[in-house]
């Protein structure tokens, strides 16, 4: 990357609009008008579903170990995951930010090609924003559209008794890599000639930098004509997503230690900094993954999966959820995300 | 009201949520999913529009003259606004907020009072968004969403030659109550005991903090069956907007000084202010009037309503366009925005 800066303010009102309108790719036949009108319009096919999650830096992320371009990325991830996790495909984004004066054209282009490349994996058009100046730091407050149609939306509230409790993918791992990141930028302060040792953590720090949405696994369950009977991404903690299934289905759930899904670099990492996995697996957040639940009648089908883990199932219980420990040991779960109040998704 | 504040942390990572979603009223049918899910579900009626729209503190609006329910108000009348200009019926929105430590529980609810006033006004559905903290200062980011037929649609790029340029209200009242405000706030800060002296000012002033987004100019359009040939809002001043009409229906206008819409507050208080008050009219901002194009033969229609204004027509020339003075002359319009990038909308 060249080291050139640009001010912002050299580009004129809407200089900043027209660059990024340019990089722009329309992919969607639903998207009737893009950007450069008062409000973009969007032919739906089906019902339409709308998520939208600001980011705020210095609470959500840090620029001194987060690339900008995989902020941009992850930004747009991470609204997609909840467009994926009502069941459906997200076809159109809206992207605002606010900037302070400390960042160059060139970091908003970073910012925007990582945007753009999310936009690309996830085939969603970028259809409006705005820009606007911050006085302190960088918001960035994205809105994803999806569509499906109405037999096939998801919501966290149809579990019933018997059905079984699914997680994708592997749990903790971008709670641990950000573990990683906070000392390795500690060491860094301390002694700036010190060079970051990240190599051997490539994967658990890559789930922080730059989650994926499980789009591939919607892709899957609507090829083998599975619509989960409830679903939600992990983005606070298996134990916080657990619990608002249980509240909305009015069902409690009982999960087991020895089916949690956890990658072995998570585990050692997680020992390492004096952790425990399991606990990072419950509390930990921004996993991005996907807990849904299924039939018994629809297990089957999606038995040999690699990716899909069957970690519990739903009771009738209208009480409470708990884990059944590797010791046989019963443990109710509480929600306790790391971050007090740092977000509250309605 | 009362002093009483209560820390948001005292209220657990979901309490303000609950606060927030208790307080939320659902009017549209189109609305399947509100407040609780992973993203609302819409049942959508025709084409969907959408607007997002982000306010920044300290940037766009300042607490120490904007009461923070006005603020919750405005932020959703700016919004309704881009919805009205594609000639679009509001149904729904979606608030992001960010708010540092500063703000108490008895702000917020101040803040989601205004802004189910206005959902309450313009008939919206509350159907999501997130709270989330800040480092500093209070961030707004709100996304709505409208329907209308695809053949009601108005985009900008429709403008023929020979179309009737209309604008709505009166023009550079906010800009003037603005200054207003900011001149109060001097007088407040070089001596506590002073009391504002705004009573004079009240309409200027309050076109500044409640601005009306002009649904009702939409439903009577309706009711007249004319479909605007083109349509903006007037959120960056007159002169901006007509620029963009010219540029996305690539012909220009001319616009006559003795037919714009002027309060005689706003008059007044610009002569007082030594402002010219045609510039306020063409280079002030926040309106929110609506900027239109109909065809002649659709004039005989409106020609009596007492809240639309001729003020120009659509030329074929591709060149500029021009505000034909009282003296006759022809002044090129050149866009102008007094905030230089402090918001460009995409």
């Amino acid at each position: 990357m060249s080291n050139k800066r640009t001010e912002l303010n050299q580009l004129g009102e809407f200089g900043l609009i027209k660059k990024i309108a340019e990089s722009v790719v329309i992919r969607q036949k639903s998207t009737t008008k893009g950007i450069g009108d008062d409000a973009a319009s969007i032919k739906p096919e089906g019902e339409v579903v709308i998520s939208s999650d600001m980011l705020m830096e210095g609470i959500h992320f840090d620029l001194s170990y987060m690339p900008i371009h995989h902020l941009g990325y992850k930004a747009v991830a991470v609204n997609v995951s909840d467009i994926a996790a009502m069941n459906a495909t997200p076809t159109q984004i809206i992207v605002n930010i606010g900037l302070s004066n400390r960042f160059s054209l060139e970091a908003i282009e970073a910012l925007y090609e990582g945007i753009n490349a999310a936009c690309e994996q996830y085939k969603v058009d970028l259809v409006g924003g705005d820009t606007s100046s911050s006085a302190s730091g960088l918001a960035i407050s994205i809105t994803a559209v999806g569509m499906a149609s109405k037999t096939k939306l998801a919501y966290r509230s149809g579990a019933k008794k018997g059905d079984i409790l699914c997680a994708t993918g592997d749990l903790g791992a971008a709670y641990v890599g950000l573990q990683v990141l906070e000392r390795e930028k500690q060491v860094f302060a301390s002694n700036p000639n010190m060079q970051p040792d990240l190599e051997k953590y490539q994967y658990i720090v890559q789930k922080q930098l730059k989650p994926e949405a499980r789009m591939d696994v919607i892709h899957e369950l609507a090829d083998l004509n599975i619509v989960p009977t409830s679903m939600i991404d992990i983005s606070d903690g298996l134990a916080s997503e657990i619990l608002h299934l249980q509240e909305h289905s009015g069902i409690g759930f009982r999960i087991y230690e020895d089916k949690l899904p956890i990658d072995k670099m998570t585990y050692d990492t997680a020992v390492e900094f004096n952790l425990d996995p399991i606990t990072c697996i419950l509390n930990g957040g921004e996993d991005y993954e996907l807990l849904f639940t299924i039939p018994q009648d629809d297990y089957e089908k999606v038995k040999h999966h690699p990716d899909i883990h069957f970690i519990g199932y739903a009771l009738d219980n209208k009480e409470d959820s708990h884990l059944v420990t590797k010791n046989q040991n019963m443990v109710t779960l509480k929600a306790q995300g790391f971050n007090h109040l740092s977000k509250s998704d309605m």
